[in-house]
């Protein structure tokens, strides 16, 4: 028979994922077009590309014995669109997020946005972390 | 050269998936059919639908310096078909398995069910983890 | 420069992918349990097993113009959840769909089944075949 | 021992899968913004957004027995470099693209755009077709 | 209602999906060394690599109506065991196969070596063909 | 309002997948041929057999706030490649690679090979971890 740290017992990760389409383009504005074009290499042309994003949610908590689930999936699934989806979905993050007039929109930074907007919606108690795709060969994660 | 913290040297995780194919549905047999339907949406209906689910199951531990190998695959191949496979592929969680008579077979509790079962079964010093998908958009992790 | 046979300009083929959870079990009703066993395996047993079932829906027609489109995508979506997502997901093949009250839910009768629902409701000028994966390494192309 | 048909003896088709990351927006210039959101959607918003595009080239002819290969890769993967994935890559189709101009950059319009760029560039006897993913669900297949 | 033209009626493909792990080289064996590092690049190093082969078998046909499918699966797993996995499998193909001792082991040939040894093997009235994915970037498509 | 632990702001993850294809056999060399056979199955054949190796790269640190980075993608590709691809992309692990000359190239091993290098070369203040997938259904991961 296994002991269990009693700490650790029923502590279980539910996944989620969600994704959305948008433009962007990475440049830091207060440098010269030859300087972007050098660290950001194509990422950074004017007029903007876009990727296919795969986000994943990560929630960390206990089962409700109710339900034998972390969470309503329901009430999970409306935070997801309407904090996530409905904000970045064929929108161009450089022009339409206001939170990137003036942020690069890295995926590293994308993905704290989105954390910080699901970890202010979620209202059980649980740890929260993020996979974002912004390519199958590029992703990030993020754990607040 | 990399000094290690000598705790962590040579741990290492190896990881092998799975899948069966399994029908199931979620309620909660103490609430009215309305109450069902509306938490558990069209996952509740009488007639049971089903997945195709992945699992992936990770050990943690050090190598065998004679193998290379954390384990001896044909040893844990036998498990996970034995104690999986066997068990889970093309049953009726609801029906076919005792454990899930009063229980929710939710990916939550489906993923704690494999993992003591796997947990009981690996008899080498390691730690254990179960990735359990029941569709490509929903997962569950669970470490005991 | 290329001189195409006329009769082929401008067709193209629109491919949608939709997804759908239903259990079934595959068993010839006028066959003992042992055939049914010996032909069918463990997709015979009696209480149903279940599959993520994954559907590509292709049109091939030619472009609207006006649109740069075969057809409007969102009647084409309209049509696949009616016809096929609100009928089969989260359904017993064998117990819930009447068509297959008598007829083995094979995948390839599966796949003729939607195919027909699918050819009698979209009403553009288009071939039509669909591609019905029951897991990723069984599925089956019906083209009428 | 097979007898085939001489006319298809060594007939093979050789396929490549190649990606590039744009920014578009769908819209028919002569229409009303409103008649352009009632049709395209979410895809009419004005500040684009983007997708990573998979894109399989498919070559079908005779083995050249010197290699066992259909054609020279060294060449083809240049003609794909060349062609496809330095024009369009990290590019916003309606503004950097001219042919996109006037032309609605659906992935309709843009299999074929590719397609005719790859007809032209490629130089030995073969049939030529690409499938063009937007998004893992939404693909088209165009043959000329 | 639909009017089908019965040539056409219940002709269905049935496509299973198998994979094996081999090594290879591609070299003509009458060209210089610098000739096959120019032609094959990498390809032709003299100690070989290796590839996890996916290989798809289509078989098109009419159904069964006794079992709702084209052929009887438990035989055509045993016909990709038997001749295509236990020769292929964990094998070097230069090596270890004599049909490739003379011959260069690309995809090409090696799909219409598969296809060949499957169509000798498959009894019933059914066109076959198959698709081998060398990675999941080069792959080929042959039906005789 | 989130109050997060400070020492946990800003860490993050970023990931960069790679592949290569070599050939290898597993075998320990003070065994007989029966007892490698007995413990290594078809991996100890004599002439070796290969895989398409998938490569995760993870670097956990602090992103440089200039370009919203962990660190320069190009410098970080350029690593991946001169010290994992060019290493081992179309190589006999067995034959070409020193380091495993007496030691077993399995999947564990390989993993921690790669990680040393790739520890050595990363010059940034950031943990590292690699995944190392041998098939899609094998793969382990190592942190150091």
């Amino acid at each position: 028979m296994i002991i269990l740290n009693t700490s650790k017992i029923m502590k279980i990760t539910v996944c989620r994922k969600a994704h959305f389409n948008s433009a962007h383009r990475l440049a830091n504005l207060s440098w010269t077009k030859e300087k972007n074009l050098k660290v950001f290499g194509k990422c950074s042309y004017d007029n903007y590309h876009g990727h296919n994003y795969e986000l994943i949610v990560k929630l960390t908590g206990e089962i409700d014995p109710e339900t034998g689930m972390l969470m309503d999936l329901s009430i999970l699934k409306k935070i997801i669109k309407t904090e996530v989806e409905d904000v970045l979905d064929h929108k161009n993050l450089n022009l339409d997020i206001p939170y990137f007039k003036n942020l690069i929109p890295s995926t590293e930074n994308l993905a704290i946005f989105i954390w910080n907007k699901l970890r202010d919606a979620i209202k059980i108690n649980c740890d929260l972390s993020v996979v974002l795709y912004e390519t199958p060969r590029n992703f990030v994660e993020y754990s607040g």
